[in-house]
């Protein structure tokens, strides 16, 4: 074999492995989530990691998300002139595009191979997207996604807040709140306000900054005399979020303080509901979203959801495209009910940055989930779990356990000779569903062994030296109590549960 | 928003979905693997889907595997002369190249983030070739990994194999046996039978057609006249592994005669490794191998691994790289204990074709891991499930049963102005643990919502009418046993629960 030069045992920018401990915590973490989503009646679902080009994208060629383009290498494209992203391939960047594809092939096929309506599936695995790297922003991170597709009703709506609720309950979270709006209220205001629905995307852009710079700056934003014709752009394209914005949109004072009324609604859900309904009284739109959430709220009440774990908020956006109703974010809340911050320092400037931690568990209704693909409607309805994001928040609050192994005995190998003697322990140990490591290591010095089961965090460790195999009976060793035990070699299995605390069997 | 033409709902080729039947299966069976996997003291890692180029192919210009590249869409490569590949990524194309990675890495790393050997670790995962698509070929399957790194001695042999076997009999299947032998065996070949080392490679090929073509016309390839040398290439790199070779390797009659003697050799395990014994005496390489395997086999037995679940088989190669020392593949077998066997038709010839049936579960030891990162070696070995190809041959066989649901229990709504009711029966009977849907299809009829019930195969649907919520009570339906059940509404979660044959708590 040629002498190749070495390779830099490194991971590409934005990518990073999960080892033993983090992974430990994850799965229970997976399993959990999994678990809650299986008892609100919803099936697992696997889309493969690659795509048609043109089943992510839309076939639109202002696509802008950066996303990963797959190829395998050396190979031709064969260009299909009435489908020119046919045999291109790209790396799926969500898991609610596949989802619409899969209902628009397999709804209503024949044999096994089909889906039924309603159909509430959930998906859990890696989406890719090229963000440009930067700390905390990863390049491969995994959705937790559950959806009920061909489900109108806002009750199912109801539903998914109820399972947001209960996961975060499941996952030992003890203060979160899951607080939810309606695109339809947001959708109101052009007719409500009465300003140009033109201008929707542009004041719901400055609405956005509201946790951020204030009531009083939004609404001097929207007055602000607009960008002159001359400069090219509109406010929306050139206004980068983190930019002081320079220009307003010329809104008329009385359009304004009708936002302003309509940005300092607040109270308990309940409120809310009734000063919205006055509010927006006349408005068609608006009365179908409060409809909605009324429905939402009698349903979450009918279940039994804790009043404290949810909330109308107004605040609620998820962004500008894709969602048609309900809408649903996850925040973890302190001990006042105020959502939790982070410090951080800025790599630029060196200064701590306070942030809201962002929501971990978001998603609403989109009913035109399918429109890429077919030419009717389905509505749908669904959230996502962002894990990562979860992960790190729950692992900041000290809410997570890493543990080095889930290995809960080491049989140490005092004397090769005797070796046929610890592998029957093993096999033992094993058969009765202890999680077990027989030492392999290339040291053989005991001490080694047991800098290893220490270092490790196993907590029982088997010993059997000459004097035990002479009397038949072993050393079980609790590493947690730091105590030691010599008990005969045929009750090895029933003192290992012992010291493990499990249930003898 | 413009109207984009609609796109095709479909996947690119070679790529698979898999609905909720075949995912609640496959969950299941990955469940099974991995609590396998844990009892033997194997913890979770994972890596990334995409690594940096030079990771998978060892900067090695002549990689031939046709992986993935995944490229940020209008992204520009910054080249880096002294790491030509380092800004390049591309798909995983098996989880043992980022596992070595992972160990170069970590290994004697400071703080959480390190990893101590030795190091039992598992992965699942999807991998990604880009194979040209056929009939059962996939660009995208998942492995299932288990592997010891830091571990030289043929113990850590043994527990593979052992790991292997109880894998196996926890997934229910009944027939199949671990095959293993020592690629010394085969490295010890020149020195036995007397020819170059340099012709190992085109002897070994020649040997892998035994199954195909029979022990004598094996032997007839060997003493066949080689390749006149005015035609270019090696034997080696023209002999297609379905293209009849029409030159041989010219080998001396004494040769052929002693591979002849090699490929004769029969018998139980222990009569195999006998028998081997006496034909390599003298050939250090070969009774090391077999001293390795004496080890395997003791170790075996000291488990308590049933003997019919595996054995010494000089059949068993894995390719001709990359191992190093004991190789291993698990076969499934039919009642007379011979390989299954697959009947397909060719797609060109339209004829019946009847193949064995692949190992499902394949592995080996492979002490060169590290090398392409390090200038230092480790040893490793460790094996993984093919978890398609194993799905689809229990599929065939008839062991996987299809589920179209997890869904227990169908609550069904008579009467929308009673949701609240519906509502509050669906969270009981989901605290109780019970995996409920409540219907929000657009339909009404109970007509519909009954042939929703029948046609995913749920087996419990509650019904509460006017008549049943008048009298405060449910009516209970078991499907599978066509019977119902008129309770009293406080007794709902009970009821369900004899219909489900659960135990009541």
């Amino acid at each position: 074999m040629r002498e190749l030069q070495k390779v830099k045992p490194e991971l590409a920018g934005g990518f990073r492995d999960y080892l033993p401990s983090e992974m430990i915590a994850r799965r229970r973490m997976i399993d959990t989530i999994r678990a809650v989503f299986e008892r609100f009646g919803f099936d697992p679902l696997d889309t493969p990691g690659m795509e048609r080009r043109s089943t992510l994208t839309g076939g639109d060629d202002e696509f802008r998300m950066r996303i990963y383009d797959a190829r395998v290498a050396g190979a031709r494209i064969v260009e299909d002139p009435d489908d020119p992203d046919g045999d291109r391939t790209a790396l799926r960047f969500d898991l609610t595009v596949p989802l619409a594809r899969v209902i628009a092939k397999y709804r209503g096929a024949e044999g096994d191979r089909s889906i039924r309506l309603p159909f509430r599936r959930y998906q859990v695995g890696m989406v890719w997207r090229g963000e440009r790297p930067q700390a905390g922003r990863f390049r491969e991170f995994m959705q937790f996604d559950a959806d009920v597709v061909g489900a109108a009703t806002p009750v199912a709506d109801a539903e998914i807040v109820a399972l947001m609720v209960e996961t975060m309950r499941a996952l030992g979270v003890e203060r979160y709140q899951v607080r939810f709006n309606n695109r339809k209220l947001l959708n109101a205001l052009p007719a409500y306000a009465g300003f140009d629905p033109a201008l929707s995307a542009d004041v719901m852009r400055i609405i956005d900054k509201l946790p951020k710079i204030g009531r009083d700056a939004v609404l001097r934003e929207l007055v602000k005399s607009p960008k002159p014709a001359s400069a090219a752009g509109s406010v929306a394209e050139e206004g980068a979020e983190n930019e002081e914005a320079s220009f307003g949109l010329g809104l008329p004072a009385d359009v304004t303080a009708r936002i302003g009324a309509f940005l300092d609604l607040t109270g308990t859900t309940d409120e809310l509901l009734d000063r919205c309904a006055a509010l927006f009284r006349g408005v068609a739109i608006a009365e179908e979203g409060l409809a909605d959430l009324r429905q939402i709220v009698t349903a979450l009440r009918a279940m039994g959801v804790p009043e404290a774990c949810w909330a109308f908020d107004l605040s609620i956006a998820r962004g500008l495209a894709y969602y048609t109703g309900p809408v649903f974010e996850t925040f973890l809340l302190d001990a006042d009910g105020k959502i939790l911050t982070l410090t951080r320092r800025d790599e630029a400037t060196g200064q701590e940055i306070v942030e809201q931690f962002g929501s971990v568990f978001s998603g609403g209704r989109y009913d035109d989930l399918v429109t890429r693909f077919l030419s009717d409607s389905i509505p749908a309805t669904g959230a996502s779990v962002g894990v990562d994001r979860l992960f790190d928040y729950l692992t900041r609050l000290g809410k997570i356990r890493l543990e080095r192994t889930l290995a809960q005995v080491l049989v140490t190998v005092m004397d090769q000779s005797a070796m046929s003697e610890y592998l029957a322990m093993a096999g033992e140990l094993r058969a009765a569903g202890i999680r077990t490591i027989l030492w392999v290591g290339e040291e053989t010095a005991f001490k080694a062994q047991l800098a290893y089961a220490t270092a490790q965090e196993i907590p029982v460790v088997i010993i059997a030296g000459d004097r035990e195999r002479a009397a038949s009976t072993v050393t079980v060793k609790d590493m947690r109590a730091r105590t030691q035990t010599v008990v005969p070699r045929t009750d090895l299995v029933g003192a290992v549960q012992t010291a493990l605390g499990m249930s003898m069997s």
